[in-house]
């Protein structure tokens, strides 16, 4: 009985009408804790299967805005860092959806409900926003169909949804390229980091290990690390020091790109 | 009599069933010619005024395929480099259809093919294409619309409808951003150039000067050129050198960025 309440009220029948036809937004979340780069990720009641978070847009609303909108109701955060990397429209994404064993799931529980059916049964083609989102300050919410949203890492990956592992990857190339222009460090780092904390971020973006002495060396040439006192936690001469971004100098460098090289 | 039949004919009205809704593509197609960057843009027959090249996507093909079959279709050529840079997605694009007059002339031509004119009326979210074409190749056809095809430098484009000189701006910024990574060189210069006409090429995409003696250094120490024969046109002490890419150095250096600082 309450299944087949839920079926009638399932959260997209109602909002079906006010939505744009073929258009959706998925959002990488993305986090750093622990030197550890993660994505924020839903858990579907359906079948269990991991997905991006992601939603519908509606017909009077700005495309950025809805992945904004995403953005909030999953971090509960408002003022994240936030940008469009590139539009998926395959024909490949629909016909994965009836083979992909997690959309599979969804698309059966709404079998009987004709205009939800044949809704998510559309040929979507979906922008992918990446987001930059301080881990320590965001609180995940699961959507209505998802029953966990958590962060992973990037590392260990689950297995997603449809096309979902590669819009993740493409947003991690993106990042690559464009680690000059981006706020990166100031978005993912706490107030107070080490020289090791800033390389292991690089190093996760990038996916190779960079020459430490080189790192630090280049990095302090930049200008935008101020340097603080030594992180106590072991032996005082072994002690790392702690640094912080100068952000006048990190906003002036990102205008034309912080000339960086690897 | 001829301006009626034009309009039962619209070339949309067949193929409108066929079009995924809400979507479009527009291509940004540089050339560069004469040291100058152009931009390659259509002359509208209802009113006059000029737009990128631009189209629709069919409900059995990928978006990617839509922008190819757009480029294909202006300039004959099929082997461009083409690359999707941003997609546009604001309200404005739909309310500003009713004040722009070049559109607006194209609305009231159709005003009597409801199909058609409900169509060009709705909201649409266009995902935006950059091309690099070799203009010695190209062979500029109008589309069913417009009256002229033409190569425009881009320090003297036309005010194009909606927001199309908004997307070449950002088609610009990107190439900026994204220089070392594309083969822009490869896919804009001639066979053999002079280090002038590479720096202009530059200089014209960053909008802004570079140092000549730099430029030069930096560029020969990146090893993807090759020294060819002098260019002789005047003087023989000051006729500048030919050179030409080495295209394997060049597609390696490309992989991770050329390395190029400005």
């Amino acid at each position: 009985m309450s299944d087949n309440f839920e079926k009638l009220i399932s959260p997209l029948e109602k909002e079906i009408d006010d939505l744009l036809p073929s258009i959706s937004v998925d959002c990488v979340i993305l986090g750093y804790k622990n030197q550890q780069l993660k994505v924020l990720l839903l858990q579907w009641k359906h079948s269990g299967k991991w997905a991006l978070p992601g939603g519908f847009v509606r017909r009077n609303e700005n495309l950025d805005d809805a992945a904004q909108r995403v953005l909030e109701q999953r971090t509960g955060l408002s003022k994240i860092f936030l940008k469009q990397f590139h539009t998926f429209g395959s024909l490949e994404r629909s016909t994965i959806k009836q083979i992909d064993a997690g959309y599979k799931a969804l698309i059966d529980f709404h079998k009987q409900n004709k205009k939800v059916y044949e809704w998510i049964n559309n040929r979507f083609i979906s922008t992918g926003y990446f987001a930059l989102a301080d881990i320590r300050k965001t609180h995940p919410i699961p959507d209505a169909f998802s029953q966990k949203c958590e962060w992973k890492p990037i590392t260990a990956m689950p297995d997603l949804i449809l096309d979902h592992n590669t819009i993740t990857e493409k947003a991690l190339d993106y990042l690559g390229v464009q680690l000059n222009y981006l706020p990166i460090g100031l978005s993912l780092l706490p107030q107070k980091f080490t020289m090791q904390d800033l390389q292991k971020l690089y190093e996760a973006i990038l996916g190779r290990s960079l020459d430490r002495s080189n790192f630090q060396r280049k990095m302090l040439k930049l200008g935008m690390l101020v340097r603080k006192e030594k992180l106590m936690t072991g032996a005082a001469n072994k002690a790392p020091y702690l640094y912080s971004f100068n952000r006048a100098v990190y906003k002036k460098l990102l205008q034309e790109g912080i000339g960086f090289s690897y």
